[in-house]
């Protein structure tokens, strides 16, 4: 049985220690540890073929068996996503801005780290790995929670991991992995307001929102994406084509894929109908409304349900609208503020879709599969935040940070 | 009763139309709020009257009484807050950078509103104005639960707040106040996700705890402040006396006032006479440990409770430390990460605590009570968060919102 409040003050006290940390000795660790991990590659896989072995019996099959496997080119992966992070700028000890007071003392804005960081995952034993690179290079302990189906895979991980920091000599409590799987342990761990700064949930809707529902830790909400591609009536009628299909199809299960497509009804005649081809081709399932099955009778009947609902597969809601106005409002109303796009020439109306849009990306003629960490440069993700406090949209290392005033006097009193 | 559903959806819905006012706009909107709250004095007044006599039937009395009070002049002055922040700068449109990406997409982050920000508050009719004051400014729409015992007062402003709204042309909802004062109301609106973006607590320890143990709406966590100074061997003497008696005695039922005083064991013998004399000068209860009774027998013994508890009055704890690093560590262990001060004239030591302290605001040689907006030079404040989530110390205007980042391209598709 783990105990939470050994686990909690083991990581708080490592965090003072990794706070103290240049980025030499972070970048020490994550090169060894990338070293480690394939040097350990028969350890790793054996663990893992345990798991896959339970999963099997559980009847476990297709993407999720898939993301619970590790291999040998697979951990390879892994360890240069360490190689990747120690090449990052370090974040920590950056003054974002320093001024000083009409009474002489001198205030700095400091960037530190957050400190304890909880993640409650599923059964992807790479997020493992992931979790600890960008943690201990944004200089946090981190204490993992990973689904039950990876438990071998992990153990043996954070075994690596921890032998790699004790070699460094930095605590091995930098990175703690919680055995339990029960869904007791991982309640206590969302209560552990006392050593835990921040909580993440990574993973599908159902474990984000018992995370929110249960935590009195401050969580960051990530990775809903109802998005949403509106194609303007000024809108270039293949852009808009090639970046639905994008949007839709590269990746129809990652957050940032479209979910709905919205038509102004001046355009609709024109562009449905070539869109329709390729939705064919690539045969994705559309769901349209009344005006949508005017233009193209053999589409689905769209219901109410459809307008919220992240598919995550070869499906779309097609929807034609009066507006640009009627756009917006649609996609506030339905959409989950992660990613949204417009494709226009229309000046007025792609400046009113950035300014009134409440989502954390909103795209002129692009698609919204760019919103990821990497693709804004980042060089790295810990997840997508859709809540508004703290980081919105993708989170590399900065997201992984906090700030502290440092103020320097000479003796200054308040009047 | 209070529909907390559709109290919510009108707020959400001002909350779009506040976030396209103009600084123009919403400047006038609080320069003439200033105006009707004076024009409107003698019907605040009057509610203000009716629970003060209802307070002091329940045997409400001192500090409690007097922070319910509205006067005329308290009218003024609050008035004045309006006309304060109107002067301040609109933190909304700022794009904090923007960058171009390989592929030719420009990324802007942009600042604007947070959305609908709760505040739960206690029985302080000025933080009704405050608060409309601040949110406003940052096209924030405000929900706002006041303590059961201001509740005239606060229908009255706030009525007087939505009919100056009106006038302007601006959504009345952009602030509106639960009138239903019991529990229940208030725990609903800590899981109002679905329309509220942020909580803020503002009171004591007891209605704080509360918000973070009931919420499932993202919390900024303010206000507890066990903040110590710690005189290092080097310290100026005189420096370490105005410091600490300033940070004890100018203010001691804030946040940012001493509560506990750490000595260096090789300037105790000099510091702590000065020091115990202006204490009594002051009549500064002194709760000491072993070490400082051999120094002061008169003092009282202090107790482990003494070093977590924040009086909020004319008592200090006072230990005596081996080294700094035994400061930094007892004030890690029994701070509440809000505002810490060292007494030195060394360089090292200075550094490494402004380094290893964990706290919102670390100070060298001046006094804690420095750790707020208008003495930070924000111009504002609606508290002081102590966790590290999203801000941390004094939030001004720029700590109510958020980001979003806009996206400009020509067509670009992810590969």
């Amino acid at each position: 049985m783990d105990n939470l409040e050994i686990i909690g003050q083991n990581a708080k006290e490592a965090s003072y220690a990794l706070a103290k940390l240049s980025a030499d000795d972070k970048n020490k660790v994550l090169k060894k540890a990338a070293k480690a991990l394939v040097e350990n590659k028969d350890k790793i896989i054996k663990a893992n073929e345990e798991d896959l072995a339970k999963a099997k019996e559980n009847g476990i099959k297709g993407a999720l068996l898939d993301r619970l496997t590790l291999n040998e080119k697979r951990i390879k992966s892994i360890a240069e996503g360490l190689e990747q992070i120690a090449q990052l700028e370090d974040p920590i000890g950056e003054v974002i801005s320093m001024w000083k007071r009409p009474n002489g003392i001198t205030i700095g804005k400091k960037r530190v780290p957050i400190g304890v960081i909880g993640i409650i995952y599923e059964a992807r034993p790479n997020v493992t790995v992931d979790v600890f690179g960008l943690c201990l290079k944004s200089g946090n302990a981190s204490i993992l929670r990973g689904g039950k189906e990876a438990i071998n895979s992990n153990i043996a991980l954070v075994e690596i991991l921890q032998d790699v920091l004790k070699e460094c000599e930095v605590p091995k409590e930098a990175i703690q992995l919680i055995k339990d799987t029960n869904r007791e342990t991982a309640v206590k761990l969302m209560k552990l307001n006392k050593y835990l700064d921040l909580l993440i949930p990574r993973g599908g809707a159902g474990l984000i929102q018992a995370v929110i529902q249960n935590s009195t830790v401050p969580v960051i909400e990530t990775g809903v994406g109802n998005c949403h591609i509106y194609v303007d009536e000024s809108g270039d009628i293949n852009k808009a084509v090639a970046i639905t299909l994008n949007a839709k199809t590269s990746r129809p299960g990652v957050c940032n894929a479209a979910e709905s497509l919205l038509v102004h009804k001046d355009i609709a005649d024109k562009f449905l109908p070539k869109m329709y081809e390729k939705f064919k081709e690539m045969n994705v399932e559309v769901r349209g409304d009344e005006r949508v099955k005017e233009i193209i009778p053999e589409v689905i009947n769209a219901t109410d349900d459809d307008w919220s609902t992240e598919y995550l597969d070869y499906i779309i809601a097609v929807k034609v609208v009066d507006s640009v106005d009627e756009a917006i409002s649609h996609i506030n109303t339905y959409g989950t503020k992660h990613s949204e796009a417009i494709v226009t020439e229309n000046y007025s109306n792609a400046q009113k879709f950035l300014d009134e849009v409440d989502a954390a990306a909103v795209y002129v003629n692009a698609s919204t599969r760019f919103t990821d960490g990497f693709e804004f440069g980042f060089g790295a993700e810990i997840g997508i935040s859709t809540q508004k406090l703290h980081a919105r949209g993708p989170m590399g290392l900065k997201e992984l940070t906090s700030t502290k005033y440092v103020i320097y006097g000479d003796g200054q009193i308040r009047e």
